[in-house]
């Protein structure tokens, strides 16, 4: 693996070029904006590798699909050319589509989420096929564009294509350095159930002298939300509970053997203390193995600057429901339909958004091994692994779905900012990241 | 009086256009827009009619303070040359500062509230100088520029200003017919204390994957308004009740003495039922006698198209109380601050804008009776007298404080949309509404 290793150390700053050219093209699924051109360029960067490709046509967004290589075992790659909304614009330091390095970090929207890890691995296949010869065993790639508005037709789009997706292991679009740095592979992901709630009480705003006769939506907005988690930040769903399944005994040994720096994991979130006060032990539990119930965003009335004395006509939020066994996004929506009409707010609209099934991989998997073979070889010590994120994916279909076991592997590290403002990823990480693919590939074909 | 309404009459071409030139320039105190050229548009026009005027400095936006005529009695008039922002533009069907004619009414902002009925006032004075000679009374007038953010600096003005603002009565900026579509007299004005809440939690918004760790501003934010109203649209703030005096019999049986239709006032208003059911007895009532605390805005996370996952760093949202006898803006903020704390919400912090005090003026006062005389002359019945708006001001300062009785007169109806897209007037309300003013000037003189 010398030579393969030289040709990425030689090849940094071109392979750096290609990347910030990668992350300038905006590719906003939520807001329609730069997708055709995005799925061509991804399309371009595979067959400049020697892949051959085609997009296949879906309900939203085209999948890119790409094959290469031959050989007794079959990798499939899992990525996604979509990102998420930059905005709030003006938190960013440098413009989210203007990729700009800064102190060894590259800041743009998407490198850490997912494009870095896509053009690591295409530049990574480069350097083997240019170094070892032909790949020893065939890769199967599928690089969708809707991950970040929850894969609404990926399902769809696995069970017309059973056949063609067959592999021995799945390299999953992302993974992530813990927060004590050390490399990690991570098992799982939780579902996701994702909301609007509408609620409009009249044509107009209206002047707010008439409050004392007058429904408010937004207070209505607030009323319903309260029967929805309780203070001490515990989801209050009607029969929400009952479909949980605790993490069994042996669940939570596993989580208690991991190592986990809560100052440090703080660190990275900006906060001072967990909610509720947790320690570190619960905190680590947490993260593996607890449903969650997130107000992403909330909107109503006048919010400029000064005061407007306005009863708004409307109110509308945003909630993501992050899932554990055995909660499913159907379980939770007509949990939430029926509570709601329960408790008297049977006027707010429910408009679903991304919805997605928990998976997890056992950790005895043959592509849990290799994964752990080539992070020894990179990092020079036997990866952590970890249950599962707590972000979500199509990791259901992929993976539950085709019965191939995948394994989240990447260039993150715990400050990346996903989704946020700056995001962001480390060089070093993404150089170690290259070196890596090619140690995958050979220890999946070894194996 | 003859002539005076034959000069209004043959010149309401050239007086619209006035109105409407003086509609089409912006004047929004809460963003700081084109405040400076609506001090100098009202002061011209002012002068066009002969006054003295002046602008009269303040900590904010100055007062165009302008007198006319000489005679035992004096008038003071009291207007605001500033408007409510414009926002939601989408939802106008012509431009906020665009005046437009459709169907007998004129759509602007300001044109109920209240530049309407300060060009009202002064082409009705045109006329009487046309027609009848010198005013028979002095005129004091105050137009001043932060009625629509809480005139926050009009007690210090009034304060300083105490010998030069004397007079026999106030005639307010607004006034408007009843449901039923008759001519009313208001009395009085609720209190108002307008607040900014702000939570923020971490620097930067985060990935919603981190929810199992992470305290959520918008759900604390929630669950702290949820403390201070019910579901039942009752006031829970910790010891509010203790400071609201309740109507007396004779208030009530004045209330339940008007006239008051529950179906129209709900169709002016777009809604299909009152608040709780509430029958008209009880809307009616509530109205004049009930606190509110209306939440006019919130704002937190994402709110765009489709979805993301985000764990917003900060919430904020905008409440409005009004205040009934005998609660005072300085009680509630007082009260706020102590519940927030109480139920464990003193990062939550508490941003003052408006604030005015509840202001009634006696039903057996001089100024009222002119002005029923002046009612009964233009319109044919003696006015109905309602005890208070819904709506606040300065009536407190510029009424109880000087101790000068304060009338709301205008050319307001219940479908005006103040505050709203779509604002508007009817144009005959404002024909009447010039020959009002005449009448009234004379029944202030005469009685």
């Amino acid at each position: 693996m010398q030579k393969f290793y030289e040709y990425l150390d030689a090849h940094r700053e071109q392979n750096l070029a290609e990347l910030q050219r990668y992350l300038r093209q905006p590719s906003i699924a939520a807001q329609n904006i730069g997708m055709t051109e995005m799925a061509q360029l991804a399309q371009e960067r595979l067959q400049a590798r020697g892949f051959q490709t085609r997009l296949i046509p879906t309900k939203g967004y085209p999948v890119v699909y790409a094959e290469l290589g031959d050989g007794p075992r079959t990798l499939l790659i899992y990525d996604h050319y979509d990102v998420q909304p930059p905005e709030p614009l003006e938190l960013w330091e440098t413009p989210a589509f203007e990729p700009t390095v800064r102190e060894g970090n590259l800041y743009a929207r998407g490198v850490a989420d997912n494009k870095g890890d896509q053009m690591c691995r295409m530049q990574a296949i480069e350097a083997w096929l240019a170094t070892l010869g032909p790949l020893p065993l065939k890769i199967k790639w599928v690089i969708e564009g809707e991950e970040e508005i929850g894969s609404p037709n990926l399902e769809a789009f696995v069970h017309e294509n059973k056949d063609l997706l067959k592999a021995d292991g799945c390299l999953w679009e992302f993974g992530t350095r813990n927060e004590l740095d050390q490399f990690s592979l991570t098992l799982g992901l939780k579902g996701i159930a994702y909301f609007e709630l509408r609620l409009r009480q009249m044509e107009s705003d209206v002047h707010s002298g008439a409050a004392p006769v007058l429904q408010n939506p937004v207070w209505r907005l607030v009323w319903a939300l309260n029967t929805l988690k309780s203070p001490d930040n515990r989801i209050t769903l009607d029969g929400y509970w009952d479909h949980v399944r605790p993490p069994t005994p042996e669940e939570l040994a596993w989580a208690d053997s991991l190592p986990f720096d809560a100052e440090q994991a703080k660190a990275f979130l900006g906060v001072k203390e967990f909610v509720n006060n947790m320690d570190a032990k619960a905190a680590n539990r947490a993260m593996f193995y607890d449903p969650t119930l997130t107000i992403c965003g909330i909107d109503a009335g006048y919010i400029g600057e000064g005061s407007k004395t306005v009863l708004p006509k409307e109110a509308r939020c945003k909630l993501d429901f992050r899932l554990v066994p055995n909660l499913t996004p159907e379980i939770v929506r007509d949990l939430l339909r029926k509570h709601l009409d329960r408790h008297g707010f049977s006027d707010i609209e429910i408009i679903g958004f991304s919805s997605e099934h928990w998976a997890r991989t056992q950790p005895d998997a043959l592509m849990v091994q290799a994964a752990r073979r080539a992070g020894q070889a990179v990092y020079g010590y036997d990866p952590l692994l970890y249950p599962t994120s707590g972000g979500s994916g199509p990791m259901y279909p992929l993976s539950t779905m085709l019965n191939i076991p995948a394994v989240c592997a990447g260039i993150g590290y715990q400050g990346v900012r996903a989704h946020a403002p700056n995001e962001h990823i480390r060089l070093n990480d993404y150089w170690l990241g290259q070196k890596f693919i090619g140690e995958l590939i050979k220890a999946l074909a070894e194996i």
